[in-house]
């Protein structure tokens, strides 16, 4: 396994990395990561010097000129994020480069060039291959994405990776690290499709096939919210996020970052009407389901009333940001101002599996 | 498996592609993929528009206002390209960044930003994974590349996979399709190292320690050819390839896309003298061995001239571009103009191996 490596550290390093993946989690992980290039950066370096934002944010944003670049990066691992056994080769295309484009919606950002990697059995057959082209093809049209590239390695099981280079428009991101006291929290569309999906297929509930298919749909072919993000950007919000994670980590995702703290009121949260039909613990679902790629984003009430007026989809109200004391929290409260439920973040990798994995 | 794919594509695509991907090969998988794009993209997009090489050179490339930025990905597979026996996890940091920054040479390029994706098993130790980015940090650092992002995903065993971004010099291209009859085919530095290092470590072949140290560098620590790129791109060189998957296969990639062929003086190819001292099948390792990162370029005889007395590393004249006849062809002869070896190509996805692979 290499050099003994803890041995050629310095001490605190040792004390703090001494641990292995699934202990130290997916953010841990990150954030030791993030050290270690702070580190043994060269910040002089004119990348460095014109790098907006790094890594912690949605994409990372670069000057070009008078230009802002910006790129992004996101997989899906066979029995990780998905199985054979539920999804088809041509929603897997669409998802793989779905998962991409909402990061470039959470920057307000405008899609253009895709690299696509792919990790593949020698045992496949091609025209499974060559439909997760078609379906990938079918989201690229609707955005304008270009595949540019990419490259196609062996591997025992199924593995996709893109990564997706857009442009800001008009210089301006939105960002995790911009959100402010007293701004309102809101969220786009609906949520809860994507994680009552996942259940009814993984346990197998049988519902009638308008539902069946409505949650199908959200969970394997979500529609990424390209527009949604620019019109943000254009009525002056400045902070935004995708849900990825789950609505509750990736307020956590922004509340880390701005330094804030946030309050939700859960009877507000707009769970679709299907799951609220079909599973008992729906408001569970939309709040620690994660994968909807609905935009959160907070703002004031003004700018707030102005997006929802100009969106073509539900903008919804669910709670405010509030002065962080001790810890960054996000608290969950009922209609009367009472806390409700634990403490729950949502989705992380080497801590949690979606599906049940032959996976270590 | 998905849809039963084959009963919806029209009666061409089942003729071609009812077969596994190990029967179909790395290349012409490409091409199947590639022919898929073409079918469905919107070419009058924007995005398609200003795509200046897509799929089927190093690095794609497209313009941005009046600069040509450059994208190119690629990864490496536990067990497929490496093993965690033979390489320390810095070496493999070092490695994975440095085949990207080699397909930004082969293009003339300057690198300026990365996105690291890494696929981990949760009970790696922390401090291996930090070691990676200790040793991509120190390669970066020498070309001013920015680590703008990435992924982390679980997964069996590692995979990495980077996107790298960059900057066309001046607006202009090397590129695999603009070879000409009668121009001089050459070649940077030394060719063999890294096919003797793997063959070293795999058959547990006992060298002296300089020879070791040398082949190990060569096969882990390989120097991408940044600056000599961007020097060829000066003085008026138009094709170029970087060596990776063997400079016979790579010479075929340039045949094929510029509809030439080729022939080269095997005594004339720049052996590596410790591969040469160490190995009787030197000759083998040099020409389909693969994973050396010297550039191999063709330009006429004058230009030729002047780049090997600009550049800082040898420069070697192995060959001529020749009239295509029939199919692309590589022709390989010894001093006496005579026809030697058999026709051979090199590494290829799903059809090679270069470890004792667990894999399928």
């Amino acid at each position: 396994m290499g050099l003994p490596c803890h041995l050629s550290t310095a001490p605190d390093a040792i004390m703090r990395y001494v641990m292995k993946l699934s202990e130290l989690g997916e953010f841990g992980l990150i954030a030791a990561i993030n050290d270690t290039i702070n580190k043994s950066r060269v910040a002089s370096q004119p990348s460095w010097q014109k790098l907006v934002t790094g890594i912690g944010d949605d994409a990372a944003a670069w000057q070009v000129k008078n230009s802002l670049q910006l790129a992004t990066t996101d997989s899906l691992v066979q029995d990780v994020h998905f199985d054979l056994d539920t999804i088809t080769w041509e929603e897997l295309g669409w998802k793989a480069l779905a998962i991409n484009l909402s990061d470039i919606a959470a920057m307000g950002g405008i899609p253009r060039y895709a690299l696509v990697s792919l990790f593949l059995p020698g045992e496949l057959e091609t025209e499974n291959v060559l439909d997760f082209y078609r379906g990938m093809m079918r989201l690229a049209g609707n955005f304008g994405v270009a595949i540019a590239g990419g490259n196609i390695s062996r591997a025992s099981y199924i593995i996709t990776s893109i990564a997706l280079l857009g442009e800001a428009q008009d210089n301006t991101l939105l960002k995790r690290s911009t959100a402010s006291v007293g701004e309102q929290i809101a969220v786009t569309g609906y949520l809860g499709l994507a994680a009552g999906g996942l259940k009814m297929l993984r346990q197998k509930i049988a519902l009638e096939d308008t539902a069946a298919s409505t949650l199908r749909q959200g969970l394997f072919l979500p529609a990424p919210r390209i527009n949604e993000g620019q019109t943000l950007v254009s009525r002056g919000v400045k902070t935004a996020i995708d849900i990825s994670d789950g609505l509750v980590a990736d307020l956590y995702h922004i509340c880390d970052a701005s330094n804030v703290s946030a309050v939700i009121r859960t009877d507000m949260v707009p769970t679709h009407l299907t799951v609220q039909a079909c599973f008992p613990d729906y408001l569970n679902l939309a709040l620690y389901g994660g994968e909807d790629y609905e935009l959160l984003f907070t703002a004031g009430s003004d700018t707030v009333e102005r997006v929802r007026h100009d969106l073509n989809c539900p903008v919804t109200v669910i709670g405010e940001i509030t002065k962080k004391e001790g810890t960054a929290a996000v608290k969950l409260t009922n209609s009367k101002g009472e806390t409700v439920l634990g403490e729950q973040r949502g989705w992380e990798h080497f801590k949690n599996g979606r599906y049940d994995s032959p996976l270590s």
